[in-house]
């Protein structure tokens, strides 16, 4: 019998407010699980183990490619057959395909005896985002692999640098509209005022001290964007609504997740989390949007190894 | 014999290379030396120790005007008679009006039985920019009334948040040119491409996290202004090869002390930050340009009062 092993796999929020390309947080629910065997032979086999078509071809595949970009560093008879449980819904904006991609190579890395840092492990992971979306970026494979919020300083040379995260809920709304990434990439401006850019970096800075201090006030006040999301939103029906009464019952705030059409909110405590994710459901009820709603703490963990 | 205190009002560092309009700090050397003096009248008498011609209208004065504030809010026939060494060269971009308006309401503060905190210290203090510059910014006289580091997140409302500063060394030259502020801002483009502000507020939030995290590594990584410093720069005779010897010889990183002409450069420790001077002096010498260097931790306390 081969070594094998289960991994969830957790969603994830990027392009945190004012943290446009550079901050990402890690969720607990919703989470892939993946079934994942050593093979001793160089193959990858992907399955969908509830209907979610998958492309066969691990190269077109967003957990297959972070895989063969490992298997390339070792020079060994081995390879990986991998059943994914979907519950991450693809086009969501909470990083569908990164949950493939990073569970994957922990998986992987997890039945090779740990022999990858975290960072080989991301920079693998990137090229299922690469086959995702066409680029190789990091993130929401950041958060998933390290957990908690990470700082994305630079892509070239890629600095990474996972931040203690507070204790901290988390409201997903989820409607079911489309969004499609190259859509949320055309409508931003390639120009920005230099005065919109100031406030913005005062904002990320704010933000970036209230998560190291652990203080959520701080972080609240700082949750503002005033470069992206009034243009992205305007792809989100309900958006401003679901924004001014999530804070009325109590968030801290929030935003778009990642291009969207998810949209999260951060909350001190359990309760007001709750209360939150009720203000959502109401909105695209009235609305007559179907909708997904998730609420979790801040996942400090990322990736989480059950063996078999 | 009426109650008088002296005050030592130091030096600061606005414009923390990528934290533009944001980030500052305080430097130990060089401090302007008050000795302020409480009198029993609805007065303000400013003089200069040392020959400075200063504006013998106190609205007009970056000391008086503060003061004016100051009384405007307290219904007592109080005044005071401030005395003004100034170790800080006007024009060096490293606070000395920040200074003069600082020192004054701290001093003035504690002869009036520290009445208001430091919020309301560093709202009166503003005022002494106004006169000096035209604007009302905070980006000088909050590290100097607070010491260490300081954020402004935010302009309006003001916000701003002391950050626990780092052990770390400053060195600065203040070559003899003059970069008028006028002129430092009328360079500044309006418009800046939205992959160099997200490059900047990368390197914003790692310069954060380096600061809270006490990280001398990632704060010297973080230490790079694509947006201000490649234009500003060429207002100052020598900046490249400073900044690049500099490093050679271990410091962090470093940048244009608020708008010019001074450099600063931040090094992990003394022996290092003492080279780097060395570095800066033969650097200016075989320029031909005559200039002051200054060496100092950053300093946690910001304006210090010694009782008579």
């Amino acid at each position: 019998m081969s070594k094998s092993c289960v991994v969830y796999a957790p969603g994830t929020v990027a392009n945190l407010v004012c943290g446009f390309d550079i901050l990402g947080l890690c969720l607990s629910d919703p989470a892939d699980k993946m079934e994942v065997r050593l093979l001793h032979e160089k193959k990858i086999i992907i399955k969908s183990a509830d209907g979610y078509p998958l492309p066969e071809n691990p190269e077109e595949n967003t957990a297959g490619a972070p895989i063969i970009e490992m298997l390339r560093e070792i020079n060994e008879e081995v390879g990986f057959e991998i059943l994914i449980h979907k519950h991450i819904k693809p086009g969501s904006g909470i990083g569908s395909s990164a949950a493939s991609a990073a569970g994957a190579v922990v998986a992987a890395n997890h039945l090779l005896g740990n022999r990858f840092p975290k960072s080989d492990l991301l920079r693998f992971a990137m090229f299922g985002e690469k086959v995702a979306s066409g680029v190789k970026h990091a993130d929401n494979v950041a958060p998933c692999i390290y957990g908690g919020i990470t700082l994305i300083r630079s892509i070239s040379p890629l600095d990474v640098i996972p931040l203690d995260a507070p204790d901290l809920f988390v409201t997903i709304v989820h409607p079911q509209i489309e969004v499609r990434t190259a859509d949320a990439r055309a409508v931003l401006r390639q120009n920005v005022q230099l005065k919109s850019a100031i406030r913005q970096w005062g904002n990320i800075a704010g933000l970036v001290a209230g998560i190291c201090n652990k203080d959520p006030d701080l972080i609240g006040r700082s949750l503002e964007d005033v470069i992206i999301e009034p243009i992205r939103s305007q792809l989100i029906p309900g958006f401003a609504e679901v924004k001014e009464k999530c804070r009325q019952a109590g968030a801290l705030g929030g935003g778009i997740s990642g291009s969207g059409p998810s949209i999260f909110m951060l909350s001190k405590n359990e309760q007001t989390a709750k209360d939150v994710a009720a203000v959502m459901q109401n909105i695209y009820h009235n609305l007559g949007i179907d909708f997904y709603t998730y609420m979790s703490q801040i996942n400090k963990e990322g990736v989480k190894v059950v063996s078999n």
